[in-house]
């Protein structure tokens, strides 16, 4: 049993509507233990708390000894020390005996030193405090998330192909390229629900346009494709290209759909498509408005999209070029500059892209009131979303694929998120592992890290372990930048291991859709850390790399190179299953304490817990082929096993899910629905 | 016993001086296993093989995995992904049960794939072979090293003061900033050898010149400090300022001691000085000149330099920035670039940095013949270390303090180096811990990171974990940037335990001198890899998180955040040594297997191997007071303990090092030698 509290700030900028529960209370104090003053909020820590939260960050799981700022970024790099990402999840929860929860209803930035100054202290700050505080007490963390999560509203559900394979890369250019990566995909019998295309397939970066060159007979290729069960998913970016004649842009200016400069003109900045307007879609009319030119793509047979670019990223403004360029333009003596100088002039050039000097030039118009952007950055992803899935809501059945980069608390209702530009680091398949439990506990069950990493170049090793983790991740893509080494599977040797991989991901399916929709309906986490599940083993407090996904079962995925063994803690007896393939695994009864297991290539260990089951069904190379009802269960009977499959027809909005008790009395049983 | 063969190329454009001994033979074909054909070196692995070596790189201890270059660079960010940092250090070990190693003994850039296309496949190359290619082999993989250090000749060996705790800044501007350092490490009871002067000492960063305003009395403070203990250490950049009138810019015009430009027009770049001429140091005249220049700061009493940006490090040339500024001039359109005009412009600035075309634009005179830069890259900073420590041994009888950023094998015998501009993240602790076996393999025992990091912000956590680490490598050196949080221990609360932690290394200095000297003498390593030692064990071949140190400890360090707890594999029944303080331990038998063992913050623990003991002294606040013959000696008695210990007078040049053979029957025992 939980319970929510609202503290309102003095000041309130907008209507963020993140939250749509009534589940809490209006207070007019803080409680004692949220010190408030001189601007900051503070909270004492004992050594032992951790503290889990903000969604969306770099570091660990437990967040303690970093400082984060919620302002949603165009991170080209994600370090330790990068204090924002792509999202604003302004969600605290301090793990311990009297657990607490803090979340930040407001749409500026919020920074959050947590440990880091002072060890025992997290200090929060805003430039001025506005919105409200929402402050959640209660016996026990798990009640505190859902206590939250029935406050911040349902999560996005997306269809069942969304939870198939899906590759991408930056660098696919037309039919040929796409139908290449297809062919390459069934001749190696590797399973494939999903291709993206990336900004190359618009003409010249113009949202809601096709290349035609490139894709000249867009509506027959994405129905043969769907014959195969595989989707095309393109990319929409924020920002809209400044050329007369171009539907969008000229009914933007017509209605004054776009953001705003200080003197009334629309707001201009420069990114793909070279100069751009930003829809102003703080403001619901446009936000409609732009949703409803998804009509045209979703005409050609497309059920998917992913919204990109809008936090909004800025590749500069003509305003600051402009600057950046008459400094060089003075400058007289260039041969011999002092080094600070030169900096300077070097650095004007740098801190051209995604500028907060050009956020708090650019206005949006809400109920005729002007507001400034920086003030209300957070907002624009998702209300960019909100619209386009608005808009999917409202005008068909059938429910849309949507995943955003840029986001915030509230926006996990519309859509599923990437975690955004990592690269094919081993780090971002640790900080993806870690990553997880604080996406779920926001909202954020719909989402996944770009497999194999973004950029740089990633081998054969990598790409395995990082698939290894993410079969469990809702989202499954595997997507890279154009320069870096060519990370669809069939490139790496031997791909039949790789086809093993994914395929043992599409057996798993009914577990996974499952949990999914447990977790959904139930507001529960799909990747639980182990510390808050046993609250009472002193061991489990600090393990980062071990997670419990959904209900039944454990794993500890292996993440760095070279290795072939790790430690894993078992807090109660499991049973292990290492699956080499889905009908080719061996399983033994481990006992609860430390480990020490050898991990193959290729290989993925599942922990299953006492008393519960794992569902399989037999794999196909697209989740429409899948049956969902003829299964396999793997189970650590104690003495039975028993498990609440969760099942709808993953197709169309407000689908009725049915639920099936099953009951298992050994190891192995052979179920039909 | 290990056979070390000379495989010359064709080519050769200078006499390298990277070998000293004559311990090889001639041959004129490469070994079967060594494939050279299509200008690549090509070598198969195994999948259980680890490779070794490549001295100062990213990634982990077994290099497999990644590409690496060997090309001196001033890399800003030590990532995953970059392939070279400072040093070029192209020897690889393959250990496995017949081993092999490779040196390619060359001035130019050497790019080695290890197993990163393909897993099982190193792939070597340059863009024109020329040198030497040493190959080793040998039953085991130590005395391949062994074999290999004997060849490229005896590390350098600082004087005593060096293995102090040494704290720097860049920032520290004057005589009271200094001051206020010292003051405060005697305050709160911290033991310190050795401040350092980062640029700002100088007047405008000028070589061997000293800003007077800031420094007043600079031969009167470093007496002052020189009876507290604690050496000044001021660096000296590679770039010569073009300045008329100042010494060593007329001397270097006079006698052409500078980089040519192709027109044989001294080099001109831009470094922290403004422009400056780089001294030719592979013309030995220029090389011995620069290093006579050191006599002025001598003369002050100043005993201990770093030598900095030698790689040499580049901001901009002239000729480049002109570029780049003609292209911004030449602009038109400027308010509607294409994306891809507008990454030009910016590239041309951010290519600035570092170019290997400057690189190409200079060149070097070596006995009347001019070769281009970029071939011979890799000497630079050597040469410039040789030169200045050449001098120091000619002139001085004393053992002067000398580190360098950039380095190649054989540089090893001249000075120590820092392993550069880390930052402060965990990841870099823990590169730090996989770097040095590797380091010590090509001949760099003296060396340390930037404990707590150079750049970004350190938390008191992990300032606190990278100590307990630091506290082993003989360079021992906080350092960080200037715009970063202040890294002074004395700045983080409760100061008392990091007094603690200081006072244990200067404990353990007996030990740590002693093995340094034993590895200097014995051509062994300081950290050596489990795999290496204990070679029929497989669970240590994948360990590179636990370090044997010296002849006698293991460590097993820190290295993640909000982590008390860890596993330790010991290869046998070791005794751990848990140090809250150099007087305060206890200890315990541990047994052969796997342990998840308790870390508190500031516990250092060390396992003593059995038979084998540790060696400490009474702590002080300086080096310079230690007395190194009265001992305690805490020993693993099986049924006794033996040790060695190697002792000089930690001052002077050849120096006789003295052997006491210890022999301890009890856990504790007391030894006056």
């Amino acid at each position: 049993m939980a319970i929510i509290y609202k503290y309102s700030f003095a000041k309130k900028i907008i209507e963020t509507n993140t939250i749509v529960g009534n589940n809490y209370n209006d207070v007019k104090e803080l409680p004692q233990e949220i010190i408030y003053e001189n601007n900051e909020i503070r909270i004492n820590l004992n050594p032992r708390d951790v503290v889990y939260g903000l969604g969306q960050s770099t570091r660990g799981m437990n967040k303690r000894g970093g400082i984060y700022s919620s302002f949603c970024s165009d991170v080209v790099m994600h370090l330790e020390e990068s204090p924002s990402l792509y999202g604003a999840h302004n969600f605290l929860l301090i793990h311990r005996d009297n657990p607490i929860a803090l979340f930040f209803d407001t749409p500026s930035k919020v920074t959050f030193d947590v440990g880091f100054t002072d060890s025992n202290l997290i200090r929060i700050t805003m430039e001025e405090w506005n919105g409200a505080c929402f402050f959640i007490k209660g016996e026990n963390s798990l009640d505190i998330i859902k206590e939250f999560r029935i406050l911040i509203g349902e999560s996005y559900l997306p269809p069942l192909y969304g939870f198939g394979y899906q590759q991408s890369r930056w660098g696919y250019k037309n039919e040929e390229d796409i139908k290449n990566v297809v062919d390459k995909y069934e001749e190696n019998d590797i399973p494939l629900d999903a291709v993206y295309l990336d900004i190359d397939y618009m003409e010249r970066f113009k949202d809601f346009t096709i290349n035609s060159e490139a894709f000249p007979n867009l509506k027959d290729f994405i129905a043969n494709l769907k014959q195969k069960g595989i989707h095309l998913i393109p990319i929409i970016d924020a920002g809209v290209k400044i050329e007369s004649g171009y539907d969008v842009y000229e009914e933007g200016i017509k209605n004054n759909y776009f953001c705003q400069d200080e003197n009334g003109n629309p707001f201009i900045a420069s990114v793909w498509p070279g100069l751009v307007h930003f829809p102003d879609f703080l403001n619901s009319n446009a936000s409609k408005w732009f949703g409803s030119h998804y009509k045209k793509l979703i005409s050609l047979g497309l059920d998917g999209f992913w919204n990109d670019m809008n936090e909004p990223a800025i590749f500069y403004t003509p305003k600051r070029l402009e600057i950046a360029i008459k400094a060089v333009k003075e400058t007289k003596d260039t041969l011999d500059l002092n080094v600070y100088d030169y900096w300077a002039l070097l650095g004007n050039f740098e801190k051209l892209a995604n500028n907060i000097l050009d956020y708090k030039d650019m206005y949006h118009v809400v109920e005729n009131k002007k507001l400034n952007h920086y003030d209300v950055h957070n907002l624009y992803g998702y209300n960019m979303v909100k619209g386009t899935s608005e808009y999917f809501k409202e005008n068909y059945k059938e429910r849309m694929f949507l995943i955003s980069r840029s986001s915030c608390i509230g926006m996990h209702r519309y859509s599923g998120i990437w975690t955004g530009d990592n690269r094919s680091w081993w780090s971002h398949l640790e900080l993806n592992i870690k990553m997880m439990p604080n996406l779920n506990m926001v909202g954020f069950l719909y989402s996944g890290a770009d497999t194999g990493g973004f950029g740089s170049d990633a081998t054969r090793e990598l790409v395995c372990r990082w698939l290894e983790f993410s079969l469990f991740t809702p989202l499954f893509r595997n997507h890279s930048s154009i320069g870096t080494r060519n990370q669809e599977l069939y490139n790496f040797s031997n791909p039949k291991e790789f086809s093993n991989l994914i395929k043992l991901r599409y057996a798993l399916m009914p577990y996974l859709y499952s949990e999914y929709l447990k977790a959904l309906k139930n507001n529960t986490l799909l990747f639980t850390p182990l510390a808050l599940k046993y609250q009472n083993d002193e061991c489990c407090l600090e393990i980062e790399d071990e997670l419990i996904v959904g209900d039944s079962i454990m794993i500890a995925p292996v993440y760095k190179p070279n290795t072939t063994k790790r430690y894993v803690y078992l807090p109660e007896d499991m049973l292990l299953v290492r699956f080499r393939g889905y009908n080719d695994y061996d399983t033994k009864k481990m006992s609860k304490g430390h480990h020490f297991i050898s991990v193959k290539l290729f290989e993925v260990l599942v922990f299953i817990l006492p008393g519960k089951m794992l569902l399989l069904t037999e794999p196909k190379n697209s989740t429409s082929k899948l049956n969902m009802l003829d299964l396999i269960a793997i189970a650590n009977v104690n003495p039975t096993a028993k498990y609440e499959y969760f099942l709808d027809d993953g197709k169309y909005i407000n689908s009725e899910i049915k639920k099936y008790e099953i009951v298992a009395n050994e190891e192995k049983t052979i179920i039909k629905l």
